[in-house]
């Protein structure tokens, strides 16, 4: 690739991601699920505290059956800051980014808090498919959660 | 429009919009005018809780001489986050992008509450002028509002 | 310089400011120092309020053997918005980024407070170097400062 088409495909990533935090928030799960790669490997143990064993997930459609029913009752705000996306070849690309979330919970019986802020960091890795570049794994590591 | 002529367009507006950051935060009045076109479109009416009916506004110059008296008494923080920007030809562009603002209110005569945060996304369109891109309409859709 | 290489300095610019915070938050010393040149001017007196005359300092080594020990007691973190960044020859840029940062203070004898949240932006320079782009100077101005 030469350096228009590694921008581009930079560019391209980051739109990516702009649509995962856009349909997540406004619970567009047909849309969140298209971001994905359908092999996706999720691993949000660090999601809550104390960490949760539990939330790794394989597959584009187990990850969205899991979370939308839990999100659908919950008002969640999730932004990503300053990216890190490195191409590593024509079809693959590895990418960092900071983030903050916040969940305002209505029904106190699918999670064990009432509000949580989080913050942290995705370390993804995307592929490019014959319609675009996907997300193909996510793991997210903490800084730091305060729940109440 | 070529790739890299695209990608310059799109840097181009990403600059445009931290100058609206920027400009609204540090009450530029001169510097915030500047980023918009002389017929801007602007649509506000879910910034603040309930729903301001009167806040749509046409036209630049009405709009910062409504904006600016109110925000002058107020420390504002705006942030933007995760752009969509497309380019839809060589002088008109589209864009969304996440957002997150806190109004800290000095002279509660002017608005109905002492603190605002808020999270939601810019629902933009852009055009390019003899001096470069400017914001042509915006409108304000919200995820959450908290006020007190 | 062309429009390519222009560019691609601005995203390797954006990279490198990412590095910044991560390292930062992350208490990466090593990895920190290595985003500035050897002779880093940092200006961080309206870091905290009231301002501190005594933070400014000349070098990356001072900068870092001063920052390291403060911070090892926080629990800090940083992010960064809406870069507007100017490169103005194949070596030199200019920077300015919104900024937010949290600090949760767990050893309170190392700054008088146990909670920081502020709000500004860093106004920068930059230099590219044999190995790439290193800040060159920062200097932190404040919207407003949350102390506890």
């Amino acid at each position: 690739m030469d350096a228009i088409e590694k921008l581009l495909a930079i560019e391209e990533i980051k739109k990516l991601k702009a649509r995962y935090f856009r349909c997540m928030d406004t619970k567009d799960w047909a849309g969140l699920e298209a971001v994905f790669t359908e092999d996706l490997h999720a691993d949000f143990r660090e999601g809550s505290d104390p960490p949760f064993e539990g939330a790794i997930t394989d597959g584009r459609r187990p990850y969205i059956e899991m979370l939308a029913p839990i999100l659908n009752g919950i008002v969640t705000v999730h932004h990503g800051h300053m990216p890190e996306i490195h191409i590593t070849s024509p079809t693959t690309a590895t990418g960092i980014w900071a983030m903050e979330d916040k969940l305002w919970v209505k029904d106190r019986s699918v999670v064990p808090y009432g509000f949580l802020h989080g913050y942290g960091h995705y370390h993804e890795t995307y592929r490019c498919e014959a319609d675009g570049w996907k997300i193909a794994s996510v793991r997210l590591t903490r800084l730091r959660i305060d729940q109440e």
